[in-house]
């Protein structure tokens, strides 16, 4: 049973932005926050705020706003991110080495266990401390290790038949940059996809410039 | 003044959806499709669609649906993803070569005119097509090329001192990977800011992978 079956996608979406917005306030040193000021910082309205955190039990106080660093326990907590997941990255191309270099996964609830190519160039060299493995070894590595989740930075045309292998292995979640919607392929409740489209974002940009520079 | 300046960013957000979906209809074949039938391959609902689309003149016909092709071309028109907007690069690490090698910015209203780095092992090499300029240089590139955005792929460190330089020299959009948020930092009228923060995509994950797993 899901811990917050209520919990809407939009504010979900919102959980690691506070997060991350609570880190840069600790490290400044700020201790307490009045839901106005956090509304200021990070750019939702207050009644926002407060209603995204009510979701989750408030955690404010009234006259007194918020406890930075136990929000920010809190809601670190809510994410899951103390967890450590075991998880793989498929593809160790450019995207995915940045990614194991620069994403920190430990910092995310995930702790990385394996990561896989096809390109026999690649298979072998040492990527965040990890040889990178053949392809061909996950479903053998996923039956002994239990990866709970896996990032795709394979190719497109590869994407379908890897997901599928990794789900027959046991595989619960995809962090997915390839153009396949996965979500489309699994139920909810069986499979978690968080496709990131970094084209899409890339043309909301094309957008937003012409709107800008365009009379 | 705004082609469309009622139109939301939740809305904004939506085309680029509807526009890789079309592009995948035209590949299968698809010519013509209902806003019901539209809804079910994208997951909006029907109503959305066709909510959507009435923010930029509607294209649908009573009883014939949509033409496939016609969507497509007219979505992309304004997304201006037609348009070849001088673009820039800076940082080229893993992150930045996996973005010039696979992100087709042309076919997204972008030409890469330069990349820059500041790491001197790195500043020479040719990615994509293109040698890779000390970001010393940056600066007298943009008086004579007139970069209109730039993908910011530095360090975090970097950012903020880098998208100052930019702006400084005429550019008027961000599609920013770095962890602080440039959009507090220019007025939207000013400087387009598209943030792509692959943290909070990675929490997020984490997030509905632990209401998957945990009982």
């Amino acid at each position: 049973m899901a811990k917050y079956p209520g919990v809407s996608m939009m504010v979900t979406r919102r959980l690691p932005r506070y997060y991350r917005c609570l880190e840069d306030l600790i490290q400044k040193g700020v201790e307490r926050i009045s839901s106005r000021e956090f509304a200021q910082i990070i750019g939702f309205t207050a009644s926002q705020i407060r209603q995204d955190l009510n979701c989750f039990g408030g955690f404010g106080q009234q006259g007194y706003g918020y406890n930075v660093s136990v929000l920010y326990q809190e809601i670190g907590r809510i994410l899951s991110v103390d967890r450590e997941y075991p998880a793989i990255l498929v593809g160790a191309g450019n995207l995915g080495l940045a990614l194991v270099n620069h994403m920190g996964f430990q910092q995310k609830g995930f702790k990385l266990t394996g990561i896989f190519d096809k390109n026999p160039s690649i298979i072998g060299k040492i990527v965040g401390g990890w040889p990178v493995c053949d392809v061909e070894e996950m479903g053998a590595f996923c039956k002994a290790h239990k990866p709970v989740a896996a990032a795709l930075c394979v190719p497109d045309s590869a994407a379908l038949e890897v997901a599928e292998r990794l789900v027959r292995n046991g595989v619960r979640g995809f962090w997915n940059f390839t153009h396949h919607d996965l979500s489309l392929l699994y139920k909810q409740e069986d499979v978690a996809v968080e496709n990131v489209y970094l084209g899409d974002s890339l043309m909301t940009l094309t957008f937003l410039v012409t709107e800008l520079i365009e009379e």
